[in-house]
């Protein structure tokens, strides 16, 4: 099983970004604890992520043949992009759409997402923790389909 | 470590209910694969299921003392109680959102949660899985604090 | 043929509430007036009334096994609760709204029914003579299918 | 007691027209029933249909001395005509407004009536049976007045 | 002269509740308050609270007969709820709207009453000391009348 | 100079619809006092009523080579009809929007016209007599121009 | 018969102000033009200018007494100001409101005016005539009154 | 292949309403271009226009048995009729949404089309030669299916 | 204790205006109603009305030094004034607001205050009684800090 | 006569993607035809493809002195990017906005384009063959200008 | 060159209104400093504040002839007076919109100003520097042209 | 002091884009221009200018230890993008906002800005002299702090 982790713009400051709201670790610890989890579940991991909205939806349509599904963090692109809901409609893949903070208790126009209809299911303000918990929620979804 | 499960209204039919939404197993069920994991991180879990409005508030009211965390699914309630979310404002007990659907996916109704932003986070689409992943979430935010 | 009536709050007041818009006949008049419709139809009835949307919800999931059809005037909780509109997604019983009133020539509020886009139809303004008319459609219904 | 019918644009089609949401009666079919119905109550019937917003403005214009009931089934301009309400204000005969399908049930512009609060009451959704209906609770409310 | 004071949900935990914003008095505390100020004005006082959006319909039907006037506090179901809306209609006692808070001051919903409207007055922010002002309102507009 | 005067809907029944809102003139009799001003303003007077969306279109086809100007009261029209904003649009030919009763005064749609913007300027609220004005004003600029 | 004519902020300036749009003629010459107009219909009149919000509220509650009819142009505070609006309310003056240019035509806020309900009536974009017409139509109204 | 082009409102005047934006040639010219078009693609064509809206109802009820496609331009009648929305639903005959300006271009109210979701497709913008670029996507589409 | 009471425009009329909402009391009246309350509680009272935006704002920036509270009843300008919220964020004094009508059941406008949420609290629907309530509760918030 | 072609995100999918929307023919595929039908009119054409907003814009900034026309099917970003209509309002170069799925029988957000106001028109809703259109369309606006 | 400052309500008490948002300069401070650049520049300078919107469109229409360009800071009239936008349309004076704090990060209701759109432009959030940057925006424009 | 000044799209464009609304001046003459100011007031700055809304996330997470202040031009993207808000967030760097158009004068979404509550203040529609006003009102705040 495969699995493709995609983050979005600003995720490569983690640890130095607004520490108060997205914790102390930097996203390379934050994927060596995933790394971890993925092992344990039997999951080959991909960890990616780009500030590009265009690279993300490259990656996204590279997603066919490479992963049996996606964990997704588009960040900011979430609540803007009808350009990667696209690319996620082309290639069907099933994913878990993931935020560190809890959208709902931001900004109005973060509580909007432009992709979440199309996901197995959202999963918002655990921090790291929601990578773990997400991948589960994969692994759980692969195993039975 | 206590931890109470609160069911809201129509989630005694699981099962039975929409099965091509909710799945087959019953809510007794799912309680049981719960006290699973919750045996497991040695957890004492409280499973509570009410159709009405006012015992859920009584529920939450009579949580502190009795309870360190709780994993709130006000199913229908969530969308429309601002009781509730007093209730839940009132005693300050950390809880965790749990939707069995993808509430996006639906009416955009029930895009809208009056307790979200008070919760540590939001876990929605992934069944009675749903439950186990956000006592999970709970167990680190209660064992962090 | 077994049909339930499911009265919402207030109207256990008809007779008293708002004669000028409601009517004079009481309650239990208006149930003797449907009795006899029911008892011409062949229909068997049963006629409950309740204050509390729990309750309600509590009725309408009692209905697999017991009722055939429902007639539904859920009163000021046709507009604010998605717990009832739960509970009739659950047991996917035929169901008939019936409105004493005109609610269409009333409050901005009460033009929205949380229930109606799910029931066979809709009957609004014409007093209690709208559980007759209800009775009727819904009877042919259950007698069609 | 005289009561005329009046149905707008569409439902001269009706049996071909969307026989899943219609039904497959013809409107000819449907006026005889109700001829039935009303022969029943003793009422002399005038039933007619037009597709052109300006014939139905002229048709409820003519109803005083007429009728002395209206069954209004104003399909598509229900939604849209500002003059048919006039008209209805106008002449300030008694009616009851009928729709075949469940307009709840369809697109957000059909919830709308430009009429329904100057109507002694509304019946939706129970395809040619609502004309039945419709004609008992003119004959009721004619009856009493 | 008799008045009922209705506690809607969550003032049970007063002086526990966010004592920042509600006070650090107890509702008992509250009660014996407004009692001295009821004995002074010769007014027997019936003091009641409920969580539950039927028990506090019940409560306001059971007013006819038992009470002049009415001290209303429905917390959370100030913003939500036609039925009790409803129930005020029904039995058109007076009555004034008292908030603890200073609702204008808290969330958009907030701002909103589904009573107010249908009140004599409203008095919001001024803590317990809410229920004496609005007890001597109630008792001026009940010795005119 | 030649002036038509193009009524909407219902304009046929003045006199005998609402006339606590319209007064008791009826149009004939409205027709004859502005036939005189007309005479005094040595205005040709063409005067048309139709309650045909389609018919009122045509006039205004027509008024090229036929009409200096235009007083126009499309009643229910002004609210809903692009398509006589169209014709308007395309005769360009120059015009007064009268309205009967004022319509500011009456339910929000009313206040929305889809033809001011084109006009030389809007009389509204002054019965028969703003015939009367309309016809001075558009004198006035047709004198001009 | 003694009308007040009332004008709002910036129409001191007319003749220099946008003349494209308002016309070469000062308010100067416009109140001789109506003076002219009012000697002819036998009226006595009081011709006032103000930019100050307050002052126009002052004006208008100096009215009883001294005016039996009002000509309203309030300008830019047409659509802003509750408490001009609340001044008409209190001195119940029949008025007729002006406005110089077809505000229909204009930017969207100028569409509402939080005063045309209460008047007679509205007439807008006739320029100086408007003045002629809303005198005309006043001595209409208080002639039959 | 037999090709239906129904032409709303005002498109009579083609030629001579607003010729900057609809162009200078006549309907009568236009259809003999498309006329050329459709023999080419061995199409018999049908050309109808009606300023009224029941008219186009009417034509496009009299589709089935007659024409295998249609083209529409329904003018101003596309922002405002549920009423043809209708009785293209009822004969669902194949059909492309032309209009000869750049609809998008202009007032807001023109962006909304109460039948562009039921058509094949859209063109908009090309004037006259949209007719010809809808005949050929209406009979690739035709030819295909 | 030194509480300055400023009223806003139109209430010098009250006694006057609109008796059935307002009440017979002249604002002198009204005055003397409450210096006699002031005088109780050992209050020096300042009253004050204007109907000039500008010297309200005048009146409240020379609080500071000569008064330690504010009864505000600023009519009209509670919906409508920026500039007289800037000038009570700018003297940050306590104040209390009151209206004498419940402006809840009146205008949709009327319900939104730019001042309230900077309120200690609000007073809404008590006539004259109001400004005693008021003025109590200013009383014991001034007499607690 | 030069034109370019722009394909904005996910249309290199083209043929995989969703193809019971989009059509079994790839994006290679679709430029062939086009190239054959740019051939017969003298065209030559400049086929482009990019998932990146910016290198969208990099290709619109490069068109003058390379293109006379654009075909431009942003896709996803025609509902969001400003920054895109910015480049077009830069270039000025004469274009024709082209979808392939008719947009307005999907989401909401797909009805708005940020772009279409700027396009000589739109063609939407006729798969490949909507880019055979779009080029004839441009060849005659640029024969003729 | 002459300028003319216009200040708006409540700037009068700068230095000591919320001095943390404003800073601690008084007017006076702030005029001396703006007086210095202005010589700097070669302005004469012309300083004014009113809290009264009148006297602030007062002030407007004197400026032609006493001065050749406006620093407008209109507090909080910038958000609702639509009579200082029409003092500026009729005057034309070239004018640079200043605001000491960023409004775009305060209430909604300040983010709107129903004057921006008619200045060269608008500075925000520099506190008094912003006069400075003003004044010589304003210089390079009346250098220019 | 070390400043950076980020161009947003079609920035580089300048000089030929629109010369009506931006001007004749090139992006790099702009750029001397700004250097000039840079060097009287001692600041180092570097000016970069990107389309890709990605590049432009990446020049503002690489601006701590590069820059001191940030001048931004985010030009189409102020108004749509939240990923370049999340990367101002995360590196918190003071930064000016500037338009060279006066973007309130433009259209409706383009006076929404997702930046501008971040930054010290605005600075709109001034063309190229924005930079220097901005120059100058960051110098002044990163000299206070």
């Amino acid at each position: 099983m495969r699995v493709t982790v995609l983050n979005g713009p600003n995720l490569n400051l983690l640890g130095t970004r607004e520490p108060e709201r997205y914790g102390k670790a930097t996203l390379a610890e934050v994927e060596s604890l995933v790394q971890v989890e993925a092992a344990q579940l039997g999951i080959e991991l991909d960890w990616r992520q780009s500030n590009h909205e265009g690279a993300l939806i490259d990656a996204i349509q590279a997603l066919p043949g490479r992963a049996d599904g996606l964990l997704l963090n588009a960040a900011g692109y979430t609540h803007t992009s009808v350009a990667i809901r696209d690319a996620l409609l082309a290639v069907r893949i099933p994913f878990v759409e993931v935020h560190l903070s809890n959208v709902y208790a931001r900004e109005e126009f973060r509580h909007r997402s432009l992709m979440a209809d199309l996901a197995i299911g959202v999963i918002a303000g655990f921090g790291p923790q929601g990578y773990l918990l997400g991948l589960r929620a994969l692994h759980s979804r692969l195993s039975d389909g």
